[in-house]
């Protein structure tokens, strides 16, 4: 039995389409926004309330959950979704951008990455296999493969030697999915290259050759800036099947999410919504609000009137007395509202590529947010 | 026209009593317990959820309020109903409790009391009348009078000497609230004296004369210790009106509160099930559990099979990960559960008293939190 997950492409519009993936634990609707939920929790929110707002699938995070509570662990209570409250699809990464980013005393060679634990400082091996091990225990219904994310700068030379060791991991990574997955789930490979386009076309052909259900891009939004990052995906999207989903890593604002849609990309993750929300700000359908900001202090308008969250709902002068005095609930609203911002942005920009008016969509929000007072923009 | 709330007691069995209280913003079952909001929010939950744990009302804290965001503020955005998003009954202290523990640079004399606020340094005035005036601003369905909390411990001259003080404050606030409450709400004498049974003798007889909705017990549980509490508290209760509730402040434990119930006191208020959710204990109905020990690691077992709350579904397991890893979920879970365990107590007390077998039910929950586990009670 091969294990797949399935893609429907619905509509198209440019480059932008919309569809839905089927996974074992139930439908995506694309183009997608999943919250983060790395410990397996999307910060501050009851994991009906991630629901609620409208979110198909989530992403947590292969390397913290290995380390806490452990993978073992976790698939002897059944797995992440009974563990998190969860019964939606869950895409896991892999680990290694975390192992990159967060891990002290790293050891990298062809076999993998062996680092040390940032929570108690024992010895962690991760290689393709087990990083598909672990993902598997989780019960994660669109795993990814190991990879290196590409730091960046890179030299070209740089970029190149990563992305081939990132290949022969991706090889052993579908082997050790073959062996282990379960009926329906899927495996991503990564495009990486860095900021050059014949490197990215050459990653993304050889991933192809070996065959993904789906395709990220992997090692953007690093510090290249927005037009080099929109470059690659350009680049990257016009290469990768038509017929396989699309998932551009750890992107990004609603304007990043709307260009990106415009050339090809279907998925998204990103911690923006629930750390935004923990540091005041909001994103609603009239920009972006800082609500520390004392202009907010009198103000009886709800947070965002047209959002049909019902955090959204609190009107600023609250929301602001909440933040000014470093109460959770704070937090808590926030992040609800900012999560079902950016869920309503995918479900409009889903109609919109349905009806055919994707361009004008994305430009209006582009306008609202231009508009949104830019003081409130920090 | 007069404002005044009304009680009704339905049923006692022994000096327990269950009853209701009918306020302008609805009625409220005895006994009662109130979650504390001190800043406008029940820290860590949703206004929504704390109904539906069962909440009838909940205590604001004046203090806390008039200094952030101000009484003024609140009043002209519609009152603290329409602010925190809680429609029912809230019950406001005076402030006076608070301006002793909290506040820096205190100067006490007969007209009140100035201090510092400890926010912005400001020097802040509250007396009697501006107690009674920022209730109404906020308007508190149940307002207190601003009395001096004698600290703990305290001669039999101090004593005395504050609860004159005291009772001179609460003819001024009963007064200024004459002025100025609407009808329905009612206000609240409180009985001081230390842990002089005379005195508590003599100050609840004063209050009785001046006249008052229903009558507090204060300065207690400052350290006196449990049995000299249960003493002042059968002594005090047994002199008050019977028509008029009872409420005893800042009480307790689960035990305490049935001790006390035991003596004839309806109404309670306490931080204890929302600051020790935000501290990893639950208290559910086979004892006090601490979800960070290591016990829990594994556990499939729901927080409490036998609570109805949402939040007490999840399992130790996945609370011990959420605490251990310092997650808001955890304290989120835990403050909801604990709030609907202290809802779920007074519910059963209340069912128990009514049906006569009020001191068998406290009995049986006695023997199940000393049969907990020790070490988790910590």
């Amino acid at each position: 039995m091969t294990p797949s997950l399935t893609f429907n492409v619905l509509a198209q519009d440019g480059s932008a389409r919309t569809g839905s993936i089927t996974t074992p634990c139930g439908v995506v609707r694309t183009p997608a926004f999943m919250p983060v939920g790395t410990g397996a929790t999307v910060k501050a929110m009851f994991p009906e309330d991630v629901a609620a707002a409208g979110a198909d699938i989530l992403l947590a995070n292969t390397y913290h959950l290995m380390l806490r509570p452990g993978a073992e662990r976790i698939a002897k209570l059944g797995g992440l979704h009974r563990f998190m409250h969860w019964e939606k699809p869950i895409l896991t990464d892999s680990g290694g951008y975390q192992v990159m980013s967060l891990a002290k005393l790293r050891r990298l060679d062809e076999r993998g990455v062996t680092f040390q634990s940032h929570i108690d400082g024992s010895s962690v091996m991760l290689s393709p296999e087990r990083a598909i091990e672990v993902q598997c225990l989780l019960g994660a219904d669109i795993q990814m493969v190991l990879d290196e994310c590409t730091p960046y700068p890179a030299t070209r030379e740089e970029a190149k030697s990563s992305l081939d060791l990132s290949l022969r991991w991706a090889e052993r990574s579908k082997t050790a999915f073959f062996a282990r997955a379960k009926p329906g789930q899927g495996l991503f490979g990564i495009v990486q290259g860095s900021v050059y386009a014949d490197l990215r076309e050459l990653s993304a052909r050889a991933l192809m050759d070996i065959g993904f259900d789906g395709y990220a891009i992997g090692g953007l939004a690093v510090g290249e800036g927005q037009a080099a990052m929109l470059e690659m995906v350009e680049v990257t999207a016009a290469i990768l099947p038509p017929e396989c989903p699309r998932y551009l890593m750890g992107v990004g604002t609603p304007e990043d999410l709307l260009l990106s849609i415009a050339r090809g990309i279907d998925m998204f993750d990103c911690v923006m919504p629930t750390r935004s929300g923990r540091h005041c700000q909001a994103f609603t359908w009239t920009g972006k609000l800082n609500l520390r900001n004392a202009r907010y202090a009198d103000d009886p308008t709800p947070l965002d009137p047209e959002s049909a969250c019902p955090a959204a709902q609190y009107e600023r002068a609250y929301l602001h007395h909440l933040v000014k005095s470093g109460e959770a609930l704070g937090s808590m609203l926030l992040s609800y509202a900012n999560v079902q911002f950016y869920q309503e942005l995918m479900a409009r920009a889903r109609d919109a590529i349905a009806q055919g008016c994707f361009a004008s969509f994305a430009e209006d929000v582009r306008r609202r947010y231009a508009a949104a007072n830019p003081n409130d923009d920090d």
